[in-house]
């Protein structure tokens, strides 16, 4: 199952020249969903070639203005690009009312019907549940309530071997029995195992975005052994005091985060704009937690 | 006297990849005003290099998105700067009630005094009155209201021929009076005329911005004989049916205002995301009007 992080903007609080502030997209298994939406969204999916349209849910983790300030503007362009299609919006209570006086002093009127899920921030909930994947909020530590988000794709059927079913010449109605783990008797009366007919399934694979938050082990059980963690890293460890002050989390911290959580890979984005060269972050994180990446902006990863 | 346009912006409603929603920057004598902020501008902004803080008033048209979605963006960058000088904005008074909101749910608190001069749009009014230029609002005629900016340089006084000045030996303290018309009289008690002294003040100059409008002569009195005309085209001619129900203006009906306003240049923008090539645009504003020009973003224009 395709599973795939695209990253469409790598700043903090302020843009710079080249660095856009937080977005991201997720493809599982071609469901298009976006994460976090600042100023610019919409100009940085022009230029990466991602289809308004195509978004089925957006999932928005605070109201500081780098995460949603971009919100208001690519909804309306998907209207007046004539969507119909609804749109899932799980989000802090407040924003919709943002969004609804925006497009009343406007006069805009929605064609599309906008679903509004509201997050709270106690503690972790199961906000969707799809044949394909779950997600879960994980509750961060910021300075006005925030939450991050947990995505994890569901074990599917185990998978047939073409070859053999060919061979045997099974009719179709048989395979998702099969898949299922039922055993095929032959016309000749002869049993083949599900085992022998089938490979193991994909295991699940799991992607938690932790998006603004003070450095902490509160958080730790909604991150454990997933596959890609993103996680911010505002700042080097040389300013955790600031860190500290701003409810943000160094590169050095974000690293302990992934060694301890014990996940297979780490992506680190937010970087504050003092930073020209994010090279630096990179290979602080990289001296706790080795398989560390950049967020660069229109590239992709497989979570 | 300085007086300089530069376009950030030139689509309409929706973006298109390398064209974004209005915003122009003018200079007049080192004053760097803001007309407009769609989504994006602050990026627009570091890539032209344009320094945030320079900004001293900021005056919005009316309130579609793709005229004020990046305020809120801006506004948040400068405090994050650190700015602490005051910024007017001249605006609709919905636009208080938008800002506030966003601020209040990111807890934001401004730490420069963000002054409102709220804009009104039954009758052309003067709302800024400065000792190099004022400002009066443009009555337009668009699906919501809606105001253009007409920016006029005050007549200076006359300017000194420095060499006379020198030759003569003329003190200081005379030479306010001689710019003001006093004649001069020298040690051996010969008069100077004021006349020869110096050489004719600048002439006033005017710029008219045209942000969204149905075509019309209503507003033909504000932009009567402006040096520079900035107008929507949003669309070739050949589409007026839909420029009429949008309150739009087509590209041949700008070329027509700006030759019976008798402008010297206009400027054509806020092209619909439908034509990627402009030149069309700009071609039948021509063949009413010669002198006109493409609003190209990161282009300056002398006014």
């Amino acid at each position: 199952m395709k599973f795939e992080l695209t990253i469409l903007g790598s700043s903090s609080a302020t843009p710079i020249f080249q660095r856009n502030p937080t977005a991201q997209i997720l493809n599982i298994n071609e469901k298009i969903i976006m994460i976090d939406c600042g100023e610019g969204t919409q100009q940085q999916m022009l230029r990466f070639g991602i289809k308004f349209n195509k978004i089925d849910s957006i999932f928005i983790s605070h109201l500081h203005g780098d995460h949603f300030f971009g919100l208001v503007g690519l909804l309306s362009s998907m209207n007046l690009n004539g969507r119909v299609k609804a749109l899932n919006l799980y989000c802090p209570v407040a924003l919709k009312e943002i969004l609804d006086i925006q497009f009343l002093h406007s006069g805009s009127v929605l064609r599309f019907p906008l679903n509004y899920f509201f997050t709270q921030t106690t503690s972790p909930q199961k906000i969707v549940d799809t044949p394909d994947y779950i997600v879960e909020t994980i509750i961060l530590n910021h300075r006005i309530p925030c939450t991050g988000f947990l995505f994890t794709t569901k074990k599917k059927l185990r998978k047939i071997i073409k070859q053999k079913v060919d061979e045997l010449n099974i009719p179709k109605q048989y395979i998702d029995l099969i898949k299922k783990g039922f055993d095929y008797t032959d016309s000749q009366g002869k049993t083949h195992s599900a085992q022998t007919l089938t490979t193991e399934a994909d295991a699940p694979r799991s992607y938690a975005y932790c998006s603004d938050t003070l450095y902490s082990l509160d958080y730790l059980h909604s991150i454990k052994n997933v596959n890609t963690l993103y996680h911010e890293a505002t700042f080097l460890n040389d300013m955790s005091q600031r860190a500290k002050e701003t409810y943000h989390t160094t590169a050095l911290e974000a690293g302990y985060l992934a060694l301890t959580a014990q996940v297979n890979q780490l992506i680190i984005g937010h970087f504050s704009a003092r930073y020209k060269d994010v090279n630096l972050l990179l290979l602080e994180a990289q001296s706790v937690f080795s398989n560390t990446k950049l967020a660069i902006e229109g590239k992709t990863y497989r979570v």
